[in-house]
């Protein structure tokens, strides 16, 4: 007997009508929660894989890509150790844990759904591991709600966010960003998830033309994650002065070379990759 | 009723054993040549799909970035208009238009399966289109052969294969790479599209690894692909002399101006691309 779980790409702002990652189960578990449907997979390829509301979130395999990404360009471009960094959404604690590797003094972490946060502590041990630091600030609240009226708090702000449905569909709009733009110190760094150039182009779009609203500098960055609809995702750098491409190559290579001898190496991120990621194929900003 | 493809990823130096991109059907028309079964699919999401032996070749909706990127980075790297290019395989026609537009004197295209070559001049017109072309010498062999005992006959040798399993396994050779070598013009370059790092790892590994023995300048480059499996691409370099990295970024962004101004844009490929494509994840040449 053979069982098989298919993530028909639908929703808000996805441009694919009839598409579906397909992925061979050996065992399925899944939870309600008030704010979602949890469904925990534990798939031939790919280890475990946690299912929101029918969209894979992470997978043991190939999360690291999304962690290392979403994290290290803005860290390694802020040029100073963080004193203080957010964390919006990031459930799952992959994200704190790459943060953590920077040696930061305090993480605020803000996730909406507390019992996410309970059933990665328990199923994804090597994601959410992090969590138990304890400079981690747990906090369950509403990231929108939690960022309003905060000011210079905060040197990075980082959404890890799901896609723009349900609770998450205010981090993707002017009002936030503006109160994010606030909470950042001087020199400050905010960094969301920008979904699939490919395969929700126009929400891609309007991510960063509503970034360029706000902040002066605005950097739309790729990564490949294979369990993501069509693999080519992206992440928006926006910020007042730090800029990754401005990042000199030599003090950046300096600066990986002393973090990989003391945190250990990493998967996806390197110097190459700082620069290359921020290469745009040219239809992601053209009509078609 | 609705109609659904799944295409499982199966076959030799394939590492997802359980994984599947299922896309819905509008219609589907199959054909079996002496080589291999033919399925033309129209699909809801991608326009007319192409599959050979049950893996997706090219898709109307996404071509346009395997072709660009297996053609242009050597392209612009050449440094001179080409006298004349080899296309081993190709058999859709779509690298075959991408190297008409840097005006080569003649193209040399050797695919074993006539039919395939047929079936695309008859359904897929878009990238097809330039097989029709004066320039364009058609021949029908095996790749392996036609190359054996050429020595300095074209500036850029294209191999355009499928996954290394019958006809196209002996162009993952290192004696194929010799021979290919030996055809090079002084200053030629080689590229060779060399499967998913992400799900044929070691394939991947072993097509750079061979190729070094064979090229001292060899240079694996990646693409979004979001039809093939992980959607993580690569193509590889090897030349003797020229090397895409080497390529000065004022003198590429002025031969790429000019070029978009004769030829029109491009869709995918730009200077930042040609540079940024190059950046390897630390995962790809690591053990596990």
């Amino acid at each position: 007997m053979e069982l098989w779980f298919t993530e028909f790409y639908k929703g808000e702002g996805m441009d694919l009508q009839g598409t579906g990652l397909t992925v061979k189960v050996k065992n399925a578990v899944s939870a309600k929660t008030p704010f979602q449907e949890i469904l925990l997979l534990d798939t031939v390829d790919y280890g475990k894989m946690l299912v929101l509301d029918g969209a894979i979130q992470t997978t043991e395999k190939d999360e690291f890509i999304y962690h290392e990404m979403i994290v290290h360009p803005a860290l390694f471009t802020l040029g100073r150790r963080p004193e203080r960094v957010l964390v919006i959404g990031g459930g799952d604690g992959g994200t704190v844990r790459e943060i953590l590797k920077h040696d930061p003094e305090k993480v605020d972490m803000v996730e909406i759904d507390k019992e996410v946060v309970e059933f990665a502590k328990r199923e994804l041990p090597t994601i959410s591991c992090a969590l138990n630091d304890e400079r981690v600030n747990l906090i369950f609240a509403d990231g929108r709600e939690f960022i309003r009226g905060k000011e210079e708090v905060y040197d990075v702000i980082i959404v890890d966010c799901s896609d723009p449905i349900g609770p998450s569909k205010v981090l993707y709009e002017k009002g936030f960003y503006e109160d994010a733009r606030r909470a950042l110190k001087e020199g400050g760094i905010f960094v969301t998830q920008s979904e699939s150039p490919f395969a929700q182009k126009r929400v891609h779009g309007k991510v960063v033309d509503e970034l360029k609203k706000v902040f002066p500098i605005v950097r739309p960055y790729l990564a490949f994650i294979p369990t993501y609809p069509s693999g080519m995702w992206s992440f928006t750098i926006g910020s007042v002065k730090a800029d990754p491409l401005a990042v000199e190559k030599e003090k950046l290579k300096e600066s990986y070379i002393k973090f990989v001898e003391e945190k250990g190496e990493l998967k996806y991120y390197n110097p190459d990759i700082h620069y290359g990621a921020f290469a745009i194929p040219n239809f992601v900003y053209r009509e078609e």
